[in-house]
């Protein structure tokens, strides 16, 4: 059992910055992102993409604001629960909670602070009758851990940029790369479709396009799959390989949260905005684009704000007896949980001779 | 008169990126501010000193940040009415509102933003009978424009970082710099403190501690001071100077906004939280550390959130009839008022032979 002070549903930017708002008030967090890796959209949809609007950064990139948020946070250490959705929750006697994800794993804390974004990212999967049969065994919608790929071959079937650039990533690691799209034309960055184009001239990736997976077979492992070529129906062929990645984008799903008694308006959970955006139900909290409030933008500097409220509401329910007296960053510095501090360099007093 | 949308007075971290958020709903600003530099108390008071609780800066110094937020803005070509204090409102039969400053500009807007922090900073001034007589006749208690000093002679007096930092960048303009402190200690960043050391070596600042000034003297300007020599008082003398500038530090004070028939509690400005910080009076809305409401932070992040939901307000009510949908700016850009546009780079639609 993970034990934590605040429990943090969602690794996008505001679950992450709520881990720097809680250490503040040395309260500990642990996070679970259905995701591979921290970052929620940011990191799956458009690391490399340009955002504008947020304060003080005329433009960064999405990856490198996940990247500069995760170094915020370090010296608070954040556990995370990652790859993993948050499925079922229950409230013990105490008023804390047990959440449950969807492998077993169990957390503990007094809050939840749900940062849900959109909802979890489920992937579009295609319409290939036995594809569930290898779910997990050769037959994968993410890359969660591209060693697992190592020396092995590997279809990856999309168009987009998921499509190219994993296949760009695979091609030093697996054994075999073979990209297959249902068009000729690919839709993606640049410089990601080039590189493509490169590694396919030097036989890095094979290239097989207009085509379509559209049968998979194997024993208790994935072992082929049938390709339809749409032009050319009488070239149909069957490819031997280790993996089939198809990766035909994500879409964002409440899921199992939306059964946990919260309000829910429109796809997204009511809070009180009046005050620390808790929910109807006491000790959980929602927290950037998941929630909901008369005049509600789902703009990340928004979920900036409501974390840090939401931090000093959890304060006071967890510590209903200690007053808390905010200090400055800047006056009274950063005391991580590992020891390290930050600090503004100290004024001497010092006499000129 | 100058006209604008969104008078926003105030031209702190909150107040300039009231601008941006404005700007992407094509509204344009102008800023009043009291001190001569926009940056609030960051430029102000700790321009050097490093902040650790801006959303997604594990650190960055005050100036920086003031730096960035101008940056950000610039193409949406702020107006500035600095080193002026807002002083009278009038509002017009349509609405509308003029904003008179202490030095007579007139403002006129359907909208105001206070985001004036904690108040505008008046400086502490010392107990010297004519002092009065000689403001802005060669007494000034900021420096607005150091060129104004150039090849003159100026008794600068304090003991913290302004003084120094001021004594030090004088030094290469004034004529002659004259640093009085009352102690013989100084209290400031180490690297000043330092250099002032180096520059009084090289005669370019003269050291006179512990010192204080208790008269000044002249006719239309300033002629001279007389210097009290704390320890020996019959070294006490007169030195002839063309400007004498004591830095005591400076306190917020609400000031005239006081009198506007805003609701006030605490020295704050009450606000609804719970839709778009606006105050008692349509039309006037108070963002940042100036406002106050259930669970008010004081702190930056939070004033960018309640700029942020103040313009959408704000646009409401200029267009009652246009309706807005939110952009989000990794997809939409930003196109400025100068004709610059920012935006992602474009996906390719490309086949790949």
């Amino acid at each position: 059992m993970i034990k934590t002070d605040i429990l943090i549903i969602g690794a996008g930017p505001t679950g992450l910055f709520a881990v720097f708002e809680a250490g503040l008030l040395k309260l500990k967090c642990h996070i679970i992102d259905a995701l591979p890796q921290p970052g929620g959209q940011l990191s799956e949809l458009y690391p490399k993409k340009p955002i504008y609007d947020i304060p003080g950064f005329p433009e960064v990139k999405a990856g490198q604001l996940v990247d500069n948020l995760m170094e915020q946070i370090k010296s608070f250490q954040p556990g995370f629960t990652l790859g993993e959705k948050a499925q079922d929750i229950e409230k013990q006697e105490d008023g804390s909670f047990i959440v449950t994800t969807d492998h077993g794993t169990k957390h503990h804390a007094p809050i939840i602070a749900i940062a849900g974004g959109l909802g979890s990212f489920v992937p579009r999967k295609p319409p290939i009758a036995n594809l569930s049969l290898f779910e997990n065994k050769g037959v994968h919608y993410m890359v969660k851990d591209p060693e697992q790929f190592r020396d092995k071959s590997v279809v990856i079937a999309g168009g987009g940029d998921s499509a190219l650039d994993w296949s760009i990533y695979l091609a030093d690691i697996a054994s075999e790369v073979t990209l297959v799209h249902r068009r000729n034309e690919f839709r993606g960055a640049l410089e990601s479709v080039d590189r493509v184009k490169e590694l396919k001239d030097i036989g890095k990736i094979k290239l097989i396009t207009p085509a379509e997976i559209v049968d998979v077979h194997g024993g208790e492992h994935l072992e082929s799959v049938s390709i339809r070529m749409n032009n050319n129906p009488e070239e149909d062929f069957e490819l031997d390989t280790d993996y089939f990645i198809p990766l035909f984008g994500l879409s964002p799903k409440l899921g199992p949260i939306a059964d946990w008694g919260l309000e829910i308006e429109k796809n997204a959970i009511k809070v009180d905005n009046t005050l620390d955006y808790q929910t109807n139900i006491p000790g959980i909290y929602a927290i950037g684009d998941v929630n909901t409030y008369p005049g509600k933008l789902k703009l990340i500097l928004c979920g900036f704000h409501e974390a840090t409220l939401m931090c000093q509401s959890a304060f006071r329910r967890i510590h209903p007896d200690k007053r808390y007296v905010m200090k400055y960053t800047t006056v009274g510095g950063v005391t991580g949980f590992d020891g390290t501090r930050k600090e503004a360099p100290k004024a001497v007093i010092r006499s000129i001779d």
